[in-house]
């Protein structure tokens, strides 16, 4: 698995900057980089020692690419595990394809997506759960995912798991040990300390298994269908929430379009706000496709959104609103929901009151506010939160975000089960051993010291190159 | 002018990409960052070496914000000649916000564009035209822009320069002198070598001004205007020349927008191609607006490549063309012009030949080609770049390409050329000095000297934020 080539590839995002990072990782990156390189100050930069920075021009030929600054990484105490190099270039798009392709040149090939981790875990310098946390942790956009990133990369994740697996190879090597002398009927095993561990890893399968439900939607951001007829003030709402004029307000009704989902983030949490077109029944089609449109919509979303324009019911009745909202409710009993009172600015207190008198019912929230004024917006943002379980998060508890450990630690709790209920049947050893070796596997698979070409294909797959 | 404050900003292309740079420089760089990092192996980096390398986390109070290589580099040894450190982070757009807004609160301040490189100008780790040159190599897109920005990086320009205003300040010294001893009537300044040094000077700087012209066409890109019309293969002609499917291509006449500007590169050189909509007249408009357009592009070209479909020469006559081509060439009758007939794949060796003897003209260029069959594309090119005076780029020459210097050249040139003029007329020596301090005045001004805030502003105003 072990690779000898020399892989190279831009490591900073693509695009015009000050500058720009190649980076070069294999067994002969020092040998290229000190063809192609030379220091200001004449040193020879393969004799140099790890973690050193040196100036110097980069070099084809007679011809000078670039200045630029060159980092040296030595043997194990590299990124990936084997001799690497950093250059430090000026960012122009043309020097860094210019750099690259005298590189590739030189010996070195163009390195996968992924490949620069994917080596660093075949060196043994992380275990693939971290290495899937590199990933996560580029692509994290927000303090919650961030921080589960974050968490994994260090380990405490993978920490875990192999403290677990490592108790219960234990227990499965004297069991084997026992099977060796079946004919003497001896228990090396301890059975109640083995049943005391048992349920020790059934409590923190069971815990990491349902943390996947939150960890799913703070990685995916938590979707919230806000349901609003045109002009209630969706986009104003938006832009509070936001803090800053992003979305387009108008105040002629309808110019949101139909499928704008908004991203924000809120107390380090992401939110995906998708907007629906109202349940409003019109005379003309009485389930008109707009609300068929709008129930799917409130189907996908963790939290339903009412929001409403208390300035408008001199128009539209309150009884009409009263009516949307039981729909709702009827039609998602158990989706939370949160109704919210737009434009309280422009009515009297004492409406506000008959409002809130009016639509209140015992399993929703009701929340007054003026997006425009910014009246309130704060109070929905710490509803919106209260519907995240934010106390693991806080409590630094390990959060599982990824469906492939996810999948894994649900085969690992079955199998951990059938053991448990194969010590109450009494199973023979060499049966139970089975159950033990395959609930094994899978705490393998999760920290990567089960794995295959395939796995690691699909995984490293979704990196960005230069990583 | 010299700052005492520390500035950060991101020095790689904004984005998601698998490392980001962050660049701190000033006097208090390595104490601040010794705040926020942590290395590995716990030591203390504020004790460590310039143009070292440091594994670490980057800590917001207990808080790990990101696992990072932290670059240490010191004093007049860094690009600013101050204090810089970098930090080498996951390339996550939150990570590189929350390290940034970290610092800020630990005691930086958001760098302002170009501010690094006016350090390092400031701090007389490069000249002013040294300066300029970084902003030019970051934007450089080809090989020639990338040459000469090059080439004016390392010196190359202002070397030429300073070597001609050191001479001359010489000289200058010993007129003053004359004037201290002006009742004696004694020569310092030998004024044949006098004479010879200032026609050096002349020599150099017109080269210099002349040089303008092709750097200025380098660095912005040939204009070439196309004029054809619809369905001749412009997009054809143009994918042909970028070797790759760019454009889209389609047989629908008129396909292409009025207003496409495609740039590509030709032997190192950008060509900026404008698309005209040809100059063929309707009946229904004798001088159309579309013609008054093709003629207005015409008017900022460099080159005019007329193209042409011989396939179609059964639908419009050949005499068609030529009035075309003549009213072009009465036009602009000192505009160079190629003459390009396409599709010649689709009609006889004969056809070509009696189009080849019909349209060709003493001081235009005709060229035959398919560009859908890449035939004579290849001499098309050549044409193309027989336009540019690569001379000079081939022989590295230094070529002027900033209007800065070039104002500053022509101005020193002026004041050379008043005294020659005064030593041609026996100008006293107190006059003549005036006109040499002026010509030393424009000189220190290219290289900076002599210079100002608003100057100074002016230039790193144009500077990517981060260099």
């Amino acid at each position: 698995m072990i690779y000898h080539d020399t892989i190279v590839a831009l490591a900073t995002p693509s695009g015009a900057g000050a500058i720009a990072v190649i980076r070069i990782s294999g067994f002969d990156a020092l040998k290229i980089a000190s063809i192609v390189f030379q220091s200001v100050s004449g040193k020879d930069i393969s004799k140099q020692k790890s973690h050193t920075l040196h100036l110097g021009h980069i070099v084809d030929d007679a011809k000078v690419l670039d200045q630029v600054l060159l980092s040296i990484f030595k043997g194990t105490n590299s990124y990936t595990g084997e001799n690497t190099i950093e250059i430090s270039c000026h960012g122009s798009s043309y020097i860094q394809q210019q750099i690259i392709q005298l590189l590739l040149r030189k010996g070195c090939r163009m390195a996968q997506p992924g490949e620069f981790t994917l080596r660093s875990f075949l060196n043994g310098k992380m275990d693939l759960s971290q290495a899937e946390a590199v990933a996560d942790l580029i692509s994290s956009d927000n303090e919650a995912t961030h921080q589960i990133a974050m968490q994994q990369m260090r380990g405490g994740f993978s920490n875990e798991i192999s403290k677990l697996r490592e108790e219960l190879l234990n227990f499965a090597s004297l069991i084997e040990l026992e099977l060796d002398f079946a004919e003497e009927d001896v228990e090396f095993a301890d059975r109640r300390a083995f049943k005391e561990l048992l349920n020790r890893i059934e409590f923190v399968l069971k815990r990491l298994i349902d943390s996947f439900a939150v960890g799913n939607v703070i990685k995916n951001g938590i979707p919230v269908a806000i349901v609003g007829e045109p002009n209630v003030g969706k986009s104003t709402l938006l832009n509070a929430l936001l803090n800053e004029e992003r979305a387009i307000v108008s105040e002629i009704a309808g110019t949101t379009r139909d499928t704008i989902e908004d991203e924000l983030v809120i107390g380090g949490i992401g939110f995906r706000f998708i907007d629906t077109a109202g349940i409003r029944e019109t005379k003309d089609v009485i389930e008109s496709i707009g609300i068929k449109k709008t129930f799917e919509k409130i189907e996908q979303a963790q939290v339903v959104l009412f929001l409403m324009d208390s300035y408008a019911l001199s128009v539209v009745s309150l009884e009409t609103v009263k009516v949307e909202i039981e729909k709702i409710k009827n039609q998602f009993p158990l989706k939370p929901l949160i109704i919210v009172v737009n434009k309280i600015d422009k009515i009297s207190e004492k409406q506000v009151e008959i409002i809130k008198e009016q639509l209140k019912t015992h399993n929703s929230k009701l929340i007054t506010i003026s997006a425009k004024e910014n009246i309130g917006v704060d109070d929905l943002k710490n509803t919106l939160l209260s519907f995240v379980n934010t106390g693991a998060l806080r409590n630094n508890e390990t959060i599982i975000t990824n469906t492939r450990h996810y999948d894994s630690l649900l085969k690992a709790l079955e199998e951990i089960q059938k053991v448990k209920y194969g010590m109450q049947t009494n199973l023979s050893s060499d049966l139970m051993a089975i159950d033990i070796k395959q609930a094994l596997y899978y705490f393998g698979e999760i920290t990567g010291q089960v794995t295959n070409d395939e796995l690691l294909g699909n995984i490293f797959a979704n990196f960005c190159i230069g990583k």
